[in-house]
């Protein structure tokens, strides 16, 4: 035993959990002037914290929870940093246990925004404002300055939003955190940024693997073409790392490192989340759906493995690309058309996300914070905070002026890429969904309409028409007179 | 009150929920000799079957629940058809209360299959027998011979099995229905089935679409060009629907029926949750997905009116198809092949819902099954049969002798049809994902090796190796060593 002094109560904020992820913010903070106060469930790894980094700032260690929460000014407040479901679950009732009216409780992991209005309603009991925040930018980006999106009230926003906007990321001047909304709001667009996430790394995938396929490019030459796209419209984190990736030798062997890891991609659960809640809302989020189902796919060794030894490609060699620098313009432009729309979709879940809870969100705001600090971080979002500044009521990002003379000048490179794609046998689903997506949005008449026809038919589902209000019934099995049904 | 007597419990089952498909059932039991106890929330229902239908054969007309019961014979086995959700848990609760060990409960509405397995449990305490029976095949099917996929205990099965199997479509001599597996069995197959028919009716929409748009063709025209295709391989209930919706005429305007129904297309939930159920697998059901995208995104009113007025299609329009038969031929193909695909992942999904939930389901079983009676019977389920006959471990259709020669029979004219709808401007998102699949299942390596290689950098995520086993991580913020991570 250390210590039988009682700490003073004033520390600024506490940090439980100090995993990679938490021992980052804490020094962010302790950096930004706050004096920390540390916990951990094992009292080693909080010491090993102040020993490393406690020249960065004010850091109060603290073994216990009672310890931890004594530590505190009040209101006290309070970031939880541990792994989402029940080890979440457990930390935040332990703590909340020692809180008071008034105290702010925030949630900085991976939670589903589910569990968060859950348990901000079960805190709101107690007076204890919960703030479900989605954390964004990985290790680097808690101790540099990360995207933050904090979901809770107005007043839970008021006490610890000027904490996290010290630490966040700042572009032009705007710090990366701006409250989202209440309760799930954080975790939800924490969410969608990660299934947009997915979306974009299975494009640029794409755009790598028909570069390498059609061009016979080595990979360090990739490199170098997302190197050149970084210094374009296509600037971002994801190409700006695509390109250090594919240049990587692997030392052990010499070879290029992409060739050596095993072409399997795994996931942790919120690509596949976004989905499930993009299905449940009726936004048709094709791009990121298409993103998890080809990391699925990776992973089916034997099938790969059989479909490897039987399928036949296609019946001809597909003639060598006769202009090469075309050819890796279209696929930049795929690349980007085919991003656009997942963007689009992606704040189309967004809003219907907002409509369904009952979330106030500003979506230029949020293409504001999410310019630096986070995965997705990118010159174009800068294009949609502008859009939405031009536009609020925007339907679609597609149909701003700007998106719309963007897309329409990368339209005949797209088409012709996803063209090359089928041709030629490489599996191109990102561009070739988003394509079909954008063809399908502007179409003057879907063939939904023979889709309604034959439910119609076989399980009497009913129909509307164009000509006039209502919904009908054919009596197909007799004379096939029309019905008013309902 | 009509009666005081108390009915002799002497009724061979008993229906509950005479809506349309629990009034054909009845009615489909009654004329296989069995005597059939019908109840109905309220009574007028049940008196105008008995008055409608009676001559079919013994029907026994009860008021309340407790009469109903009391009317059956020992171990009694009671039909509950009601809409999904809690009014099946009232009815369930109401009529389980009143049954003794030993009795079969069947569920044969379109329940959640997690549902079913928390009903079988609660069942279960009181020794009574849950059966969850997805039933397809719409109100025609349930009269005249469905197809039945029961789910539940094998002594649950040897007491309801052959009633069942007395009502079901028959093919080839084999009744289609067949013990499927325990508790959620039988509603997750429907669930997929539904999905299947989901990507089905896309494919098939998809298919009419690229006829009218690149031939100009008439509805009535490409019905008979349905027609023709319903005479060969492509031989199905839907095929064959397909083509009486498009010849019928609007009779108040004398225009095309599907061009009078409004092109947004509805949906009722299953194409949902068998998506939601396969992203939680890990199973790639591309082909369900985008059906189900298709149909929310055709009802985005707003965002397609704005899309329509500024999205701009091709700079050019397409060229005409110089040789229709062969295009024709090309759209055929397509369909097959993407159809072949949609039931390879249906088909894997049904394999990992046994394997994750310990269902022992027979895959030829089920292809048997689903041969007549359902909305997506067809020839080429017999193949399936067949495949699985041939290959019990098969571990996708699209290895299987007889379908990688089909498919390879269809691969230039799908891979045509692609080309041309991206070309063309003609959203084909059904088609397009199909290929990309099976380019993807053939792959030599994919590019999830980029993928993972972004998420070892940004994310410290880790990566295998091709060369060597064990879990690696790059140090990329330093001097980009390889270590042994986990």
């Amino acid at each position: 035993m250390t210590a039988a002094t009682t700490p003073a109560p004033d520390g600024d904020i506490g940090v439980t959990g100090l995993a990679t992820m938490g021992a980052n913010l804490a020094r962010n903070l302790a950096r930004h002037d706050c004096r920390v106060v540390v916990h951990n469930r094992t009292r080693a790894r909080t010491d090993a914290l102040v020993a490393a980094y406690g020249d960065e700032g004010a850091f109060v260690p603290t073994g216990s929870v009672a310890e931890f929460v004594a530590a505190l000014a009040r209101p006290r407040k309070v970031v939880v940093m541990v792994q989402a479901g029940a080890p979440t679950d457990a930390v935040v009732e332990e703590v909340a246990l020692l809180l008071e009216a008034g105290d702010v409780l925030v949630d900085g992991g991976n939670a589903r925004y589910t569990d968060t209005i859950r348990r901000t309603r079960a805190l709101a009991e107690r007076g204890v404002h919960f703030v479900g925040c989605g954390i964004s930018g990985g290790e680097e980006g808690a101790l540099l300055g990360p995207s933050i999106m904090p979901g809770g009230s107005d007043e839970a926003y008021a006490i610890v939003g000027p904490l996290l906007e010290s630490i966040a990321a700042v572009v032009d001047g705007t710090p990366c955190c701006a409250h989202v909304g209440t309760d799930g709001a954080g975790h939800f667009v924490k969410m969608v940024h990660n299934g947009i996430e997915y979306a974009d790394m299975q494009l640029i995938a794409e755009a790598y693997d028909l570069l390498r396929a059609r061009l016979g490019l080595s990979p360090a030459e990739i490199g170098e073409v997302f190197a050149g796209w970084n210094a374009g419209d296509l600037e971002s984190y994801l190409v700006e790392i695509t390109a250090e990736v594919l240049r990587h030798v692997d030392a052990a062997t010499g070879r290029p490192f992409v060739d050596v890891v095993l072409d399997e991609a795994e996931q942790k659960g919120t690509g596949r989340w976004t989905v499930h809640s993009a299905l449940d809302l009726g936004v048709p989020v094709s791009g990121i759906a298409e993103a998890v189902f080809a990391r699925a796919l990776s992973g089916h060794t034997a099938q790969r493995e059989a479909a490897r030894a039987v399928l036949p490609g296609p019946a001809e060699d597909p003639a060598p690309v006769a202009d090469r620098d075309a050819f890796v313009e279209a696929v930049r432009r795929a690349l980007y058309a085919s991003k656009v729309v997942a963007y689009a979709q992606g704040f189309d879940q967004i809003a219907a996300g907002a409509r369904e809870h009952g979330w106030d969100i500003d979506l230029g705001a949020l293409a504001t914070i999410w310019r630096g600090g986070c995965i997705i971080r990118a010159r174009f979002l800068d294009r949609i905070r502008q859009a939405y500044a031009d536009e609020p009521d925007l339907t679609t990002l597609l149909t701003h002026g700007y998106f719309r003379d963007a897309v329409a000048d990368c339209l005949e490179g797209w088409r012709t890429v996803v063209v090359e794609a089928a041709r030629a046998g490489i599996p191109a689903p990102g561009f070739a969904t988003a394509l079909a997506y954008y063809d399908g949005l502007r179409a003057e008449r879907l063939p939904a309409a023979l889709v309604q026809g034959l439910r119609d038919l076989f399980g009497a589902h009913t129909y509307r028409r164009v000509d006039r209000e209502g919904v009908f019934h054919t009596v197909w099995s007799e004379d096939r007179r029309e019905v008013q049904a309902g």
